[in-house]
């Protein structure tokens, strides 16, 4: 691996550069970023060698970074003149659109659809660094449509960058990922906006916060253009996920009203069997 | 201040006697917690040097830090052969109830009515450690009602142990709290029960988690024991706030549902403003 290629020099994009540039020694890195602030930070802090609004002709990995409403075009017409060594990947948090609107492509074989389960609520190339990817799980939709040659290279990136590879239909991502990702963001998002709304009545509201809600709410930093294209694309399933915790939070609001303590008892111990599972896991 | 006895030896009680123990040479501690497995961890961690089910003469702090709906009940009798020269404590997270209970007591002037905003997920002296409440806010309330002379004995602890203090009026403090901890850990749990709901189809799911989710989704773990009590003193405020909370949620559902994207991104920037102000208050 020689040369790569990063469309989106944001959070994600950037910290795959600044990973792959810590492991493998004289490689060589360009890109491109719409947002022209982002270009020349990404090249200030070296997280590209050069700018390039055209993918060189001897890339191994083009990796597309964009918000994940804009992935599908911008992949296509990459695909259309892609050199036969070069595999293009996009990192979206959404798979099922992408793959079914690329499904088709003649050059489908030079595709792979990433989605690496990393972030934090900050975005942009001043918010990636390079340890970001180590550890974390790599998710990847139909291998099986991706040229074997081409697979290598991403895989051969992904362990240099200490990366566990996991496979994973695209629904089944999507459906999943609105559960344990994209539900978090709305229920934190919603709870600073509930606090919010309290503070025009009682502005040191805040001063009273503690650990526990600095924890809950902090995802509600993150980035609306960023989110707002996830929640497009994935609307149906986080539908089913919102729906869901709408309906849990009124049937703990029924059991308070009516002081039904026990049950509510019942409830939380419940949930805390969450807490051995992520202990489990982690 | 040579003498303080603790009742209900927990992560909060546990942790103000490591502190004050690692601050103070040569400083006594007795106490009693009706869980003996966690009476023995307590002596057995040093939490205490000797247990006692009385309240020792010579106390000059009594902390009661059990399950807040036993505090009244416990301080009232206490306070009812109290040593002139002990103080009373309590360290309840909800403070109207017991401060109105109290209000009429004869020995009112040796109660203190307090709140350490420190805590973590995890209950019992196991978690306690001496550093929990370091650099943290102490509320106090109805301050005026207590002799100033033992005031004085409380407010030496609390320096000693690096805390800030502040003052509330009881039910601004019980408003306030519902949104800034209560409802946090409502929707925490909820947040975990929809995603243990979702595991009866996909038992894989937590696979996907990234540390968003084990940020929201933290507080599940916390005890019912300490947070039932809580629901139940504090039912009015919560309610408050939890109807806040699911309004804003339907409002973003519904948002969602009839593709009005561009109001969804304007609720999520204003929602990023929480982080502004966290981050200027830490």
């Amino acid at each position: 691996m020689k040369h790569i290629h990063i469309i989106g020099l944001g959070l994600l994009g950037g910290s795959f550069s600044l990973g792959l540039k810590k492991a493998i020694a004289g490689i060589e890195v360009t890109g491109f970023d719409k947002n022209n602030a982002h270009l020349q930070e990404a090249l200030s802090r070296g997280i590209i060698d050069q700018s390039s609004d055209q993918v060189p002709k001897n890339a191994d990995l083009v990796i597309v970074a964009t918000p994940v409403d804009t992935i599908s075009g911008i992949v296509a017409s990459l695909l259309d003149d892609v050199s036969p060594e070069t595999l293009i990947l996009d990192f979206g948090s959404t798979k099922e659109h992408i793959c079914t609107t690329l499904a088709a492509h003649p050059n489908r074989a030079n595709f792979l659809a990433a989605h690496p389960i990393a972030g934090t609520e900050y975005a942009g190339p001043s918010a990636a660094f390079p340890d970001l990817l180590k550890d974390k799980i790599m998710i990847l939709c139909e291998p099986e449509k991706t040229a074997l040659h081409l697979k290598s290279k991403a895989y051969e990136a992904f362990e240099s960058l200490g990366m566990k590879i996991r496979f994973m239909e695209p629904h089944e991502h999507d459906n999943q990922l609105a559960f344990v990702s994209h539900l978090s963001h709305i229920s934190s998002f919603m709870l600073g906006k509930t606090v919010l709304d309290k503070m025009e009545d009682d502005k040191h509201i805040l001063n009273m916060a503690g650990s526990g809600f600095a924890s809950t709410v902090r995802l509600a930093k993150s980035s609306p253009a960023m989110w707002t294209p996830i929640m497009k694309e994935n609307k149906e399933n986080i539908l089913e996920a919102l729906n869901g915790y709408i309906e849990n939070l009124a049937t703990f609001r029924n059991l308070l009203t009516s002081d039904q303590f026990e049950q509510l008892a019942e409830k939380m111990k419940n949930a805390n069997q969450i807490g051995d599972i992520l202990d489990l896991k982690g």
